[in-house]
């Protein structure tokens, strides 16, 4: 088994890895912004040795520096770079995937070096990508046909939850079985893992309810700019709100209106958080669904608009999605 | 002057009355769904007698004989019939006005036999009816003019809380004495009896938490339509929601789709509940403040549109605000 | 008669006044940026002397002194500054007003010294002011019930027309005879005087007319910067919508795009031409009145919002509405 | 390979055909219903023989048949029916087609037996479909890597168009001389030929004009819908707004109002004409490309939503898509 700080990969020819070492061992492609500290996390808590892959070769590197110092038993659980995702699938028996769009998903796993081409009915793939749901019910049907088992499990809980391994994860699996077999996985990485219903719910659950909370925010932003504007007490306004009948996360928890609540994003200049960029492309990826599934969103439509413009202005591409309370008193001129 | 078990109005000079009468006597105006509930309460749990005033006679008709039967003790609370606003003001010190628009505020206020013209500093006039925030702060201007005390209290709760006597007052007091002498007579038709600032945040607290409430609706609607459309299970994409940041008082506590939660509109045909048209008012009257305070407030207007198009349409007028998710899926045709 | 440049208005009582007289006079209310211009060419062109009044004192001089060294023939066509609406009415048998909104023309004719107090079969009363359809027809009702003919005849064009007596009339007249007598005295005024109906229809025509430019001019805009950002050049695109079914004022006369079209607002940087204000006033009467009227009207909706935001916006507020192109682009950041 | 009235594809081997043959002939691929009119058009005024090629065996048999008695001199101009789209590059040197998406147009251009295996400097591509300009430009930049020339051509016009052979072109061509050569080909099947800049601009334009054409008529609507509830003459109001600023081609040209114009489809319950679906298909692409391109569209978005609903509802998938002004008011239950 090649260990980083041993041994370089090519001394160990593929044939070389019986069945129980490939069930010992756990992929993981993809170590962007979220998928980095999920490796960690998945790292420091399973007992398996983990091969990690990114088309991005310093991302891979930066790992195996990071964990160098820390490893204690390298013959337990060591740390390797696979050469393509295939490669990650023919050496172990769970694959994770962290992936930034439909487009990368749909290269890592049907692609020319494509998981699917190693993939086995010993695999287990878990896709923890937000994409478009008919891609993750495309790609299943796929690796199902090679006799894989796959489930798509999109996170939320941002970087911070990925870092403190406090996700939660929406899993779509075909059976119960399914979703059990992911589980303990998934909960190195994260504290909620909730089964949605078969392969793509995931991906439709948390679209659904990051449309829904795109939608509150901005009603919470209109209302609470609304009530102020005509003279009330922010804090004040907030609390009739909260304990009235248009309480919801975006008032009672993550307050847009900067100086009502501490610790969240709107009382430290919208700094952190779940970005203007991120929200913009779940909406997207709900407007598009709806299209299909023949559903009018008019205010899905409406807040798609918004956070576009609030991801392409350079102020606000950064912010957290709470800056919308901000971006509406500033696109008046205020 | 009528009083329906002893006397004639007539009988009874209004110099006759002394402050201590005065005193202990409250006039409520505007016996409609909510008032009529309202004002029994009021007489029920209040130890003083009630002046009542409808421009609709049979309205204080069916009030007095409704009463008849269970009246014990005429000599302390008897019930009498005002022949106008300003016939009530001067004969009881504290006068409750619950009356269907800011047209009929102004008439009953500032009209030609308004509570104006007999209000002194004895007088607390409180207002429930829901209105233009701005009018709620001209008429009490010029009732202060005269030296009464008046708050803006517009309610929630609906026809079912009027019954019950738990309905929510949003107060606009400009002092906290004002809301203190206000408070114990709104405890006997409500329980919730929150102080929102100066004169008119009543109103603004409402107008601000009803828009809000209108665009959460909404946007559970559009949620889970999205997702049960993509083959979702309601109850379970509910529960996802409401453990999630979509979480909000429409989707845990109200939601419009049928079967997720018993004893909810949704769930008997979208009967009872606040209905479309009063929906409809209180998103007009938002919409027109935020004119007026130079706000912007997009998915408040498009809501506005939305409850608005229900409100006249024959299958929606009475029903629950919730329907709106059966219109989305219906005006598809599916 | 009074002249202002031979004496002063009281050494005239009012009996003096023969019918004939007051035949010959013609009286104007509301001597703002339009009503002004608007006078100005009455009594230029006008065989008829001309009364004046404004609530501003300095409007009314203005005027007068305005028109000292021109006048060449004082007793055919003097100007008088009158005390009051209805010293106006009773001294000259045609009234024209230009007020700025429902509230100033109510006053105007209903108030305590409103027309209504003297306006008798004798009476043509003009209301070029651009108010909300149902006051228009209130206020008409009456002063029909006096006698009097009312039209309402609202205008577009601008100062622009309102200088060159270029003006477009949108008038509502109870009967072909009612409009054909005031037609003539527009004509003074303005190039194309429509009958569009009834009383009211002044007002509907000229607010259906101002939504539907106000979602054109938005819709040109989306349409121009989005095929911009996408590679196209400016005038080229705008000449194959021109051309095709995009087709429209906002795209072949009006274009917003700096640069495609010379002599419009957009090519100088969108000074002059029709205010943000008051697009977002005519906006405001569509969705109250679409309210009224049981319409559901989105664009229109969001229309009013936007213009709502540009006409509180410092930058904006007194820019041609074609600015909101700029605010489009600008907005987002680039 | 089937020459249905000489021999069939196999007697001619490929390489027998010189360049001479190959110029003289065109291929067409995509009969739909669109396609199969534009290609007989093709047909009858070129002096080209036809090679066609569709994924639907039954819609080249219906060509072949369609014209098989009309066919004077086979020598001239035959109908050959090719086995795949590279098959047809191979024997013809200007290749159209039309197709229903983008995904389409990848598989028949890039696919496994796609245009790009045979395309050479001969070779001059025209693709008429109506798909995400993002997708043309890629396709063209492929095949312009093997030597061809490519533009995008896509129409407007309807089926009415293409049979009369009236329709529009927008024509993105890199160069002069590319737009040049495609014009006398286009020629044949249309009447308006627009050079609109660089290779997807073709794309680009009949996206930005249709989303203006959507918004415009959901304008005419809106206005035409809240004068005629007020009062107004449904000609009378379109009479006003075609003479003032809120003229465009839905209003003039193409008028929703039942009644209002003859010889347009709301005249003849909205058959006929440009069906709710295209228009859906095409505000799709408008949104997507929006996204992309950073540009907010507001009017757009809620345009799509709109005509996505009517395209689902099967009342009005089929109709026209100024149907709108009938959803406008029957959603709404009058």
């Amino acid at each position: 088994m090649i260990n980083w700080f041993h041994h370089s990969r090519s001394s160990f020819p593929r044939q070389e890895f019986s069945s129980s070492k490939k069930a010992n061992s756990v992929g993981f492609i993809g170590l962007g912004q979220m998928g980095f500290k999920m490796a960690q996390n998945l790292y420091n808590k399973a007992d398996s040795s983990l091969i990690i892959y990114d088309i991005n070769k310093s991302a891979t590197q930066d790992f195996i520096s990071m964990n160098k110092t820390s490893a204690t038993d390298a013959t337990l659980k060591s740390i390797d770079i696979a050469e393509s995702p295939v490669d990650i699938v023919r050496r172990a028996s769970v694959v994770i995937t962290m992936l930034p769009s439909s487009a990368h998903v749909e290269e890592v796993y049907l692609g020319k070096d494509g998981l699917v081409h190693g993939a086995d009915k010993e695999s287990l793939l878990i896709d923890s990508s937000t994409i478009h749901q008919s891609v993750s019910k495309e790609v299943a049907h796929k690796l199902t046909g090679k006799g894989a088992t796959m489930v798509d499990a999109p996170v939320s809980g941002g970087t911070v939850g990925a870092e403190a391994a406090t996700l939660t994860f929406m899993v779509g699996a075909s059976s119960e079985s399914d979703f059990h077999r992911a589980k303990p996985i998934l909960s190195h990485m994260g504290k909620n893992i909730v089964h949605c219903g078969t392969v793509g719910t995931g991906q439709i659950a948390k679209m659904c309810n990051n449309m829904l909370l795109a939608i509150s925010m901005i009603g919470v932003s209109e209302a609470m700019n609304l009530g102020i504007q005509l003279g009330m007490d922010p804090k004040l306004l907030a609390s009739i709100l909260n304990t009235s009948s248009g309480r919801c996360w975006s008032s009672d928890t993550y307050n847009p209106c900067p100086g009502v609540m501490p610790n969240v994003p709107s009382s430290r200049d919208y700094e952190g958080g779940f970005g203007n960029t991120l929200m913009a492309k779940d909406l997207r990826l709900a407007v598009s669904a709806a299209s299909d599934a023949r559903v009018t969103i008019l205010l899905g439509a409406v807040a798609q608009q918004l956070y576009n413009q609030l991801a392409n202005t350079a102020e606000y591409a950064k912010k957290d999605f709470s800056s919308i309370y901000k971006w509406l008193i500033k696109s008046g001129g205020k």
